[in-house]
């Protein structure tokens, strides 16, 4: 789920005015300081990004010449704001409809409701204010010139009295200089979870960038015992922690694989907080935000994200519940994209035929649920299904299901989307024949929905994650899997870029047709490890990682997506990567670094060193395993979580490595 | 002329096969080594792009396991293959039809034809061949294994004997190694023309790759007393050197003036040459190239490069031969878009109402020379005409012509396309009235090319360079010209972002509607100099620079147009930039260097000192031109050429300088 994004003056203020601790949503934007004039606040933004960390901000207001700093503790926000003393200092405080905010007492206090939740707040000063004033939006308040005033801002999801003890237990005489100091400490054991040697001083920033954006996700919303939540828009208390606001078609690739390895119990909760949102609002929400489950994307990849932590042995929560709503989800909800409603016309012909059905050609819309501009994109449906049913398939085994074999066989329906004819994924319709005339580069309309998701049938024709060895089978052997991925790097557009893009706006980081940008391309270059040619692997993933990530504002060369597009970037600097999530194992592409210690539960480290690794020694010569010379492309997830070292030599120069 | 591009296997591979000496095209991409197999070149360019310098290139070819340097002399490449010693050694000549190569007493030679012009090659080899055969491209040459072989070949325009002469002039007895030292020497001599102090490395690195650039355009095609004119397809002999290649509605903004002031007597060559195209082809080229003159674009910005050149007191030239050339282009040769003809329906419109009609909406295109889909462009080739004839109204008073007077009325016909209801510059159709209906953003289909070129009424409202009081005067004022410039950076695109880059490809860097990646943007930041606050252009121009460029691939955020793109870094990271060609001025920025000091012709030395300057302290707050207080935002060419030093005094807040 990858768009671009322009840079504007207003994407950079809200870095600056969203530092976050790990856990909960601060809308920190409320609070405006500035002159009596309206609309003057403008902040110093090409140096001050360097400066924008994890746990505070410090930016000069040029236009009023005041320097705004902010820093935060779980559930607030600290302010200090250094007026000039040349003018009154004022402070707006503006809320948007629906919302209140009033002053009494030297306290704020106010909401806003989005989404019909209500977000509170309070707040308090360090300084007696010289008067106070009210606005068409809120209200401005005086305090005298040259003062530096200390604002400390409470926020609740349950209310203002909640927002002001949030706001007394976590910041009552608590300086800003040492909350500061603790939210560093905070994100200091989050980052220091890895280890990262060698490489150079921006390999390490762009990855600890990459490392703190996956920690941003989930969101604790939690309150001292107490949750509101957003599934069944009631008030509950809680024993551990309900964390939302989530996008597992993005995440469950990456982001939530590397959390599992990093904090399993904190992994825990959250399955956890998924079987809790399943029993308030009936299905197992797929993008759960803080306005409740919305209907985003397509598959119901929860059911991946829950099997992968299952089959990796964590436990912790109830998997039989989990189960039930991964069931819920594969059977009785919709598989239309963008769609929360009950199976219709569309999934009978997907449980009938094993595909979903294409519309023919210029015929309208007949199923009333379809979104109109998301359509069916029923080639990527039947295969992210597909997938989800082969996790189920895992799952239900090791859970004694009898459905296992169901899903086991189900798990195949890829090969009825695959073309032998063209070699392509494609469309089918409903009486089972290909729709004719399809083109893999350029059919289905915008972002090619009519038959694909965002991208390509060049991207999903490799979209088998579970069945690699059956789709290279497909493609007729493994060295036609390796001439496909040779050539979706180098495929051209087929039309000009403008018209390719304006088609497929989310296929950014383009290389050929290969997209770094959108998900559905994030295990492709992993694939070379089951061709003869590993090393193109090592390679590629050395290419991608060079030329579509920075440690600039573009970093990233897509939409970050909840961390998703960070997680492919940490875990491939390491040098593994989770090809398919639900399998307790890992593709080894090439690290970037000479040494990667990763801190993992229970005092157990795992260590890659990459002996000799170098811009130019990207090829992995010879590998060891705790000592033990290893021929594997690929890493098992115990190997890992037992803690050891791997070992790898790094060359200059491509080896056969792990050719089997 | 911005294209998004994507990055490419072959794209990186035509930069290492692509180093290139000041002044001569050099096709170096028919020389591949490899095995017998076909297709396996490969290099291994996320290392290898490090090393590629101007002078010479070292990659190794993984595939094979070949090591390939190159390195270049005015007319010739060199090569050195280290072959392995496991396999016979090959080397591929191939080339493309319409061509022909052949091996003799040891010696390669061959053509190719690309629009009808002849590019002939030689080669000799350092080594004996084992045995040679014939392909279905080319010629496959067979060496023993394990050489390290040295392949120098000549290049000419004229023939192959000639590229034999090349080849003994520049290559006898040459060694490898010292080759490429004599590179360096001539790129070391051609960079030091500006030195840079201060700063970080990146900024370096970005600086100078940027100065590189620019100086690669023009090409000089003599060779040695003689030169092949693709403008009238005829050997010549020449006593002065003959430049082609150039794209003018690009490089007259800023490539030509910073050549103006590096290399002023070359730059006499290439007007010269100018005016050698105007005689041989009977109109002044405004994209010459290595087949000829090419329809490209709008404007005959020729006009506005030798104004500019003349103005700021260049000579060397036969100025009344290029005054008529650039009458005759403005007079007899058609405005239409990327199209070469006599005037018709369209031009008369102008030379009659003061602008350039449009269609009406729907209604077919009525005159035959008109680009199916270039359009009519006709605001801006209105914008961009008027400007040409305030160059001819400056050149033609420096020449006591008595057409001055109506080319100065004619510089003002910007103002019949400016609607003073929208405040936009419109379109208007032949009878006078304004195109119904007309949106400054959406309007104009492809490109906004019924209207406009490439970017939108929000670019080119502000496409007035020769005139900014005035354009300011039809806007309201000077407050109401910042307004617009601080409402452009932030403006939203009114539709989706692929949407608004699927119509507008090349509007790329954008920041709200400014886009940093396509020309007509180039001098906006500069117009903040013209309001109340300059120090908003010193802001803007730092993010600008820090935000759009980088010293990866991704380099720049649009296409670099020969230089084009470059320049304006080059300027703007010194500090200055010369918003209106044809005057001879410059309008101050914000030096990203501590010390610049540009080595003039001479000996003259032109300093600019940023006391105090870092990435916060981007505001001028004191500037002394040779030593004395100077409150102007501009610069003069004179004060430059004539040497001295610019000192400015940097600070974290911005002020009033220059505000008058």
């Amino acid at each position: 789920m990858a768009q671009i994004r322009p840079i504007l003056d207003d994407d950079i203020r809200d870095i600056y005015f969203a530092p976050r601790i790990y856990g909960f949503p601060l809308n920190m934007s409320r609070m405006m300081p500035g002159t009596r004039k309206e609309g003057t606040l403008s902040s110093s933004f090409d140096h001050d990004l360097e400066s924008v960390r994890c746990y505070k901000g410090d930016v000069l207001l040029e236009d009023c010449d005041i320097r705004a700093e902010y820093t935060v503790t779980e559930h607030c926000a600290l302010y200090r704001f250094t007026y000039p003393d040349r003018e009154c200092a004022f402070l707006r405080v503006s809320v948007k409809e629906p919302g209140h905010v009033s002053f009494s007492d030297g306290l704020v206090h106010g909401f806003e409701e989005h989404f019909g939740i209500r977000f509170s707040f309070a707040a308090v000063f360090s300084e007696e204010p010289a008067g106070v004033e009210d606005t068409p939006d809120g209200i401005l308040i005086a305090f005298r010139p040259g003062i530096c005033l200390t604002v400390k801002t409470g926020f609740s999801l349950i209310d203002e009295d909640q927002a002001m003890q949030n706001l007394k237990n976590e910041t009552d005489g608590l300086p800003f200089d040492t909350a500061c100091e603790k939210a560093q400490a905070v994100w200091d054991e989050a980052l220091s979870r890895i280890e990262a040697a060698g490489g150079s001083e921006k390999q390490r920033r762009i990855f600890y960038t990459a490392l703190y954006r996956v920690c941003q996700r989930m969101i604790n919303i939690s309150e001292y015992g107490r949750y509101f939540s957003p599934f069944d828009h009631k008030l509950h208390s809680d024993a551990r922690p309900f964390y939302t606001n989530d996008g597992i078609w993005d995440t469950y690739r990456g982001a939530h694989p590397l959390q599992l390895l990093l904090e399993p119990a904190r992994q825990s909760d959250i399955i956890d907080s998924y079987i809790r949102m399943y029993r308030q609002c009936g299905h197992m929400p797929t993008f759960p935000a803080l306005e409740g489950s919305r209907p985003v994307m397509i598959g119901k990849h929860t059911t991946a994200m829950i099997t992968d932590a299952y089959i990796k042995g964590l436990r912790g929560f109830d998997i039989e519940e989990a189960w039930k709503g991964m069931v819920h989800n594969e059977e009785k909800m919709t598989k239309l994209p963008w769609t929360l409603a009950p199976v219709n016309e569309y999934d009978k012909c997907y449980f009938e035929k094993g595909f979903f059905p294409a519309l023919p050609e210029g015929c309208p819309e007949s199923l009333p649920d379809a979104h109109p501009f998301e359509r069916r994109q029923c080639v990527t449906v039947t295969l992210e299904t597909c997938y989800d049913e082969w996790c189920l398939s895992r799952l239900g085994a090791a859970l004694g299901k009898k459905e296992a074999a169901k899903y086991a066989a189900r798990a195949c329906n890829y090969a009825k989307v695959f073309n032998q004819e063209t070699g392509f994924m494609s469309p089918r319709l409903a009486d089972g024949s290909w729709v004719p005339g399809f083109d893999p580069k350029l059919s289905g309309g915008q972002g090619g929905r009519a038959y694909f998701a965002e991208c390509n049938s060049w991207i999903y024709t490799l979209h088998v994650q579970h069945d690699i060895p059956g789709l290279t089978e497909l493609m007729g052997g493994r060295d036609k899997l390796e001439a496909y991925l040779d050539r979706l790097f180098t495929e051209p557009c087929g039309t000009s870029k403008f018209a390719f893009l304006g088609q497929f706006p989310d296929a950014t980081g383009l290389m050929g047709q290969f997209c770094m940008g959108n998900e559905p391309a994030f295990h492709i270059p992993y694939l070379y490890n089951y061709t003869a040619s590993p090393w193109k692997a090592q390679r590629k993933l050395r290419e991608l990682m060079r030329l579509w990530f920075d440690d600039t504002p573009f970093g990233i060369c897509g939409d970050e997506d909840g961390g998703a597009m960070s997680a492919w970037y940490v875990f491939s600097a390491m040098g593994f990567y989770p090809t398919c999530p639900g399998r307790p194992e890992y593709d080894i592409g090439s690290p970037i670094f000479d040494k990667i210690t990763l801190h993992l539960p229970e005092s157990k480290t795992f260590v890659i060193e990459a002996d000799g690794n170098s811009p130019r020694a990207k090829y992995i010569a010879q590998a060891r395993l705790n000592g033990k010379e290893y021929g594997s492309t690929r890493l098992a997830h115990s190997d890992i979580v037992s803690g050891g070292t791997l070992w790898l030599r790094m060359s200059e120069r491509p080896n056969k490595y792990g050719c089997t």
